[in-house]
């Protein structure tokens, strides 16, 4: 019980740390920026901005923390699998589009790409990420793969994916930083005008962001109990108020979960925690 | 016996990559850019790279790894914790005289100080890093914190620790990127002159630094034993060849090691694992 509180705290912070920072981005774009828009200028170049913050960081942190979810344990492990891999995917068609836009900025301004720090970590991230989504569906989601395998790959799968969400939010901070040296002239950055003080809060807002979808993460006590446990619970009825899972999924049932719940009962579920 | 070998790759990995980062820094400062001094101008903002990264990064990170070097773990924990609070106090040290570098470097050229995000987060990581310090000696090494406190902030203590670690690396990446938009005049960042090149070199070695310690860190299998287990097999003698720490210490026994012993035995221990 305190612990579902802890949880329900961290996560309602996560939530509005990160709710927060996809207002910055848009408020920085749309009020002290040229707007949004398509044309190969700089209302191109600030869908970057925008869809890595909401797509590549915001979604991205939902992805890792879906399974951590209470209400989400009546579901099956399969159809959270998908939800975890439909959330990744979204995140990633995001910030492919992110990097046509800046791509389509430097080629319409004539400035070189890949020559910086920020573009060669950002485009690193984002190969890597799609490896990782690659190699996840396989040995994750796809059911042939052994369950030896995903048993020893599971923890380099957790460790990959933290890897590359902090590594995301680094190259943003870096591209914050570039973007603040070279969009900002009269006065400039280290002019201090109220446009860098309200970027650097952006940057200061993913970093917390980070901090708290990482420590959300890597709580042992807030992971989905294994499927037996959850089955047994379900098997035995809700009335027997004597585990975290049970407290949680008791006080937090309703409409979704129920729903969840029918599904699992649909599927063939399976006692493996790493399936 | 495999887990020993797999650690003993990723720990010379790690040191491997630390040191050519330490090289890369050392001859950035040497060879591309004005050397090192202590004049207020730019030999002395030099100090900063090179102190972060041979200090604050190479050194923070061999503290956070410390405890799990198999041949320390007949030393008593005692022992270890004041090698790992010397080495974050020596990090800190570094840390705080690359600070005066660029401050002084700052009010020298009339630079406007704490006006970026590398600034603001960098200021905020040092503060929460001697915060750390103090907390973790003040909980961890002075024996009058009752067991169940240190059991109870120690996940926190870990947790802050890996944060403040990647957060460091983090800060140093805008750092590298600020430092080669205002250093390199003619040619530019964007013209990418073998300076620029080589300096995103050094970056992505801190990035991969930084991975490799945060793997060694937080393989559950490559902790310290628990005392109570390291004492039943040192009272039970070393030929009984049955754990992994068994194994671990009956190979690399040595004069170090031994060394150690003599102190663990001088040492009152306890077998409460998170002392």
């Amino acid at each position: 019980m305190e612990s579902l509180k802890q949880f329900l705290v961290a996560l309602s912070a996560a939530a509005a740390v990160g709710a927060v920072a996809v207002i910055f981005v848009l408020r920085w774009v749309l009020y002290y920026k040229e707007g949004l828009g398509w044309d190969g200028g700089l209302t191109e170049f600030n869908w970057h901005p925008v869809l890595i913050v909401i797509g590549f960081i915001f979604l991205q942190g939902i992805a890792i923390i879906v399974y951590r979810l209470p209400w989400t344990w009546r579901c099956s492990k399969l159809m959270m699998k998908f939800i975890h891999a439909g959330l990744n995917l979204l995140a990633l068609i995001f910030a492919v589009i992110s990097l046509v836009a800046v791509f389509d900025f430097h080629n319409a301004a004539a400035i070189p790409n890949m020559y910086s720090l920020h573009s060669w970590l950002g485009l690193a991230v984002v190969i890597l990420y799609s490896t990782q989504l690659v190699l996840g569906v396989g040995v994750f989601l796809i059911p042939v793969t052994p369950v030896s395998w995903r048993a020893v790959l599971m923890p380099l799968h957790v460790y990959s994916g933290l890897l590359l969400f902090t590594s995301t939010i680094a190259v943003a901070l870096m591209g914050i930083t570039e973007k603040l040296i070279f969009g900002l002239s009269n006065p400039k950055y280290k002019d201090s005008p109220p446009e860098a003080l309200f970027v650097n809060v952006l940057g200061v807002l993913l970093v917390l962001y980070g901090a708290l979808v990482v420590w959300i993460a890597t709580r042992p006590s807030w992971k989905r109990p294994p499927d037996q446990t959850l089955h047994t619970l379900h098997t035995n009825g809700e009335d027997e108020d004597n585990t975290k899972a049970d407290q949680s999924l008791s006080q937090l049932s309703g409409t979704d979960a129920d729903a969840c719940s029918d599904v699992r009962k649909r599927n063939n579920l399976s006692d493996d925690p790493t399936k």
